[in-house]
């Protein structure tokens, strides 16, 4: 879908809607997929938005509850607001239990509790089951409803489970259980079709399937997925029990989302904070970290101080003093960035981690040696004098060097006790960058500069 | 598979290839994925991966060249690098195209051209046929292989096409063409477990197929299949006729690739910088990126020079230097990373991005009204010093509002000259904010203080 077709729907929309035809906005929007329904809703105003989610809730209730979805949730709650619990739980339980489960996690307590109530008893049942599990697990975003056979059916019986089964858009593997629910085994669609009618399941399915726990991390759950190319993985109780699926679908947007809250957390950014968060919603939730920013700041400044003296005596100090500070900021970050996507990836581990370290401070004092003596002897050239160039020197390369070691150690420390690395790594680090360089600058320079005559 | 296994798995191979125990080698590791067996061989020594390689080769072809393209190309060439360009075909032919062109791709140019002629004629047609597109392209990661079927064939004729098809272990959808392979409908394996044998596929198939054209760019591609929810998208030439077919597996990748390359163009760092990359290799991709910050930080430090008088008298400006300037940059980057970002999943366009502009200035000027009262009154309580506070809080408002407009100009705009906006908007970026802060602080001292005594 092209963005321009995705305008023009939006534009015919607006106009239709000044008309009060609602049932030509319904019939538009279900010649689109949810998916560009969704497109089309974020082209238009607040109040419209409303007012085509409101026509799409009587006219069409399907088509409003998979765009609610494509929206997600904070979106989404935008057009719940308004409604009543009434309304909601009857456009939310046309959704996928694990979808449904997010929006009422995400509602508040109370009117998720009347939302529950109203909806039908199976489906709430489904809901709440998922929602006992923690967040961002297995068990939360599965949906319960799996296809399962008994290892003793035939592959006739299995095709004819397949074709009398309802609701099954997305069934790309059959899973096997036993009498008692365990997991013992799996069937591609495909393989049903290859071998004769009356060969039980049991002798064409491969045994050792792949599959997860209801409390493992959606970031595992997301690494398994995409190392072994799997179409949807099963999820098993404690007791390896099958109790739901999680399909490729959801792994995709799992891997986007752990990829945004990646890169937001390295700047500082909440993972909900988009391109059209209102700004009052932006500045509550940025200036927390601007002000612990602001804070580690100062604390690095305090060391400035110490130095004010001879800074007072040789103001050129404070031209490169940003200079040592920024530069070490800039190599600590790269190392940062390869050690917390490392890890995020699952390339590094704690027991590999040796070898990154000391690699990552190879490379820092490497680079540390290079650009120190190019800074320094630019500097010596600009101000003709010798000693501000050895001082420049020698306090990148040791600035460089630290930031090597700290850029890998930090993020390695937060794993291992368990913080996200993306998210506080950056601060700790350009902390103890700013406070070495202004150090080792300003240590050096108040050794040299005091003993030796300015040139 | 559990860290821990492959751990023990890599010291029985160690100990196997101590003892010259080739054959059990090659046992051991076929009793695991080739995803696995990559891991495996990640904790090896250099040479004793070479080593476990040519065993492989030679007991295990299949299972070497699947672990190769799960090593990926920078791993994987460094174990192609030993072979000869007939090994090296060998191997490769094995390969899916798609996986077999990127490595080729990657191959010093002559061995490329050997490589291609020693291998199956058909293979080296289909590889050259994927080399022909360019790199992050459809076509340069679709399979050519794709099963298609006549659009007046019936049920039970596909069916038959799918049993005594060879080589079909990702088939998700048939896709239906016309006489001249115009791609014309698709049919999904399960609908045809649904009718009647005798049904023409015609009758069925979903004529609406959501398809890319060979130039579609990969990150095109891959927002496609996750805003459709797709398993596969069929790839067509200009005439709209069927060329190849992407898998969901691939999507995969590539979301995983461009996410790893946003992050990493946003610190400075080559996406092929990981973990294991040689202490040699890292500086001379990561030193330019530096190099380049050098320039710039001095010539923002030059605007420091400009003010060097006023700071030999109150030197306690340079306490305060860092924190303007660093305040401003984190406070771009928020901005920066939320448009970045938007940009990247396609949720920004050039079209709506007044919107964001208007709010980011918003949120700028407002978290530099709160943290620069915050930051001054510190400074006044800190120095004693009423002006000195007010010169703070001056400079950091005006540079914070000033990070909010550059945070979303810089990238839209290199957006619409078509430069990736990760890779150079932070630099551009912490240029303005370093230059804007230094200039704001130093500028309103020089004013404010040479003509008020100090309190």
């Amino acid at each position: 879908m092209q963005a321009q077709k995705v305008q023009m729907a939006a534009g015919s929309v607006k106009k239709l809607l000044r008309r009060n035809a609602h049932g030509h906005v319904s019939n538009l929007l279900a010649k689109f997929r949810p998916a560009d329904v969704s497109a089309i809703i974020e082209l238009l105003t607040e109040p419209e938005r409303v007012a085509v989610f409101s026509i799409l809730m009587k006219r069409n209730r399907d088509l409003a509850a998979e765009t609610l979805n494509e929206l997600g949730t904070e979106r989404g709650l935008e057009l719940l607001a308004p409604l009543n619990s009434e309304e909601i739980s009857s456009v939310l339980q046309e959704l996928e239990t694990d979808d449904a489960a997010e929006f009422i996690s995400a509602l508040p307590e109370e009117t998720a509790q009347e939302v529950l109530e109203r909806m039908r008893v199976e489906d709430s049942t489904d809901v709440q089951g998922l929602l006992q599990y923690e967040p961002e697990t297995a068990g939360r975003i599965m949906t319960p409803n799996v296809f399962s056979l008994s290892e003793d059916l035939a592959v006739s019986e299995a095709i004819h489970a397949i074709q009398t089964a309802e609701d099954l858009e997305m069934v790309f593997y059959l899973y096997v259980v036993d009498d008692r629910r365990h997991l013992v085994g799996v069937v591609s669609l495909r393989q049903l079709l290859m071998v004769a009618p009356s060969t039980p399941l049991k002798k064409i399915m491969t045994t050792n399937v792949i599959s997860v726990k209801t409390d493992t991390d959606q970031e595992e759950v997301a690494r398994q997925v995409a190392r072994y190319d799997l179409l949807a993985i099963p999820v098993t109780d404690a007791e390896n029990k099958l109790v739901g699926v999680i399909t490729v679908d959801d792994v995709i947007d799992v891997i986007k989302e752990e990829a945004t809250e990646d890169i937001f957390h390295m700047a500082g950014v909440d993972v909900h904070d988009h391109v059209y968060t209102s700004v009052r919603l932006s500045v509550r939730r940025r200036l927390p970290w601007l002000g612990i920013n602001l804070v580690t700041a100062l604390i690095a400044a305090s060391v400035v101080a110490i130095f004010e003296p001879t800074i007072a005596r040789f103001s050129f100090l404070a031209v490169f003093l940003p200079v040592v500070a920024g530069m070490g900021g800039n190599c600590g970050t790269q190392t940062l960035t390869v050690i917390v996507r490392g890890l995020a990836l699952g390339e590094l581990t704690w027991a590999n981690s040796r070898a990154a370290l000391a690699k990552e401070s190879m490379v820092g004092i490497t680079n540390g040696l290079v650009l120190g003596v190019v800074a320094g002897f630019a500097a010596y050239l600009w101000k003709s004098n010798s000693i501000l160039g050895l001082i420049l020197a020698g306090a990148m390369i040791i600035n460089m060097f630290v930031a090597g070691v700290t850029g890998s150690v930090i993020p390695l420390l937060l794993k291992k006790i368990n913080v996200d690395p993306a998210i506080a790594s950056g601060i700790i680090l350009t902390t103890f960058t700013d406070v070495t360089g202004f150090l080792s600058f300003l240590g050096l320079a108040s050794i040299l500069l005091h003993y030796i005559p300015l040139s």
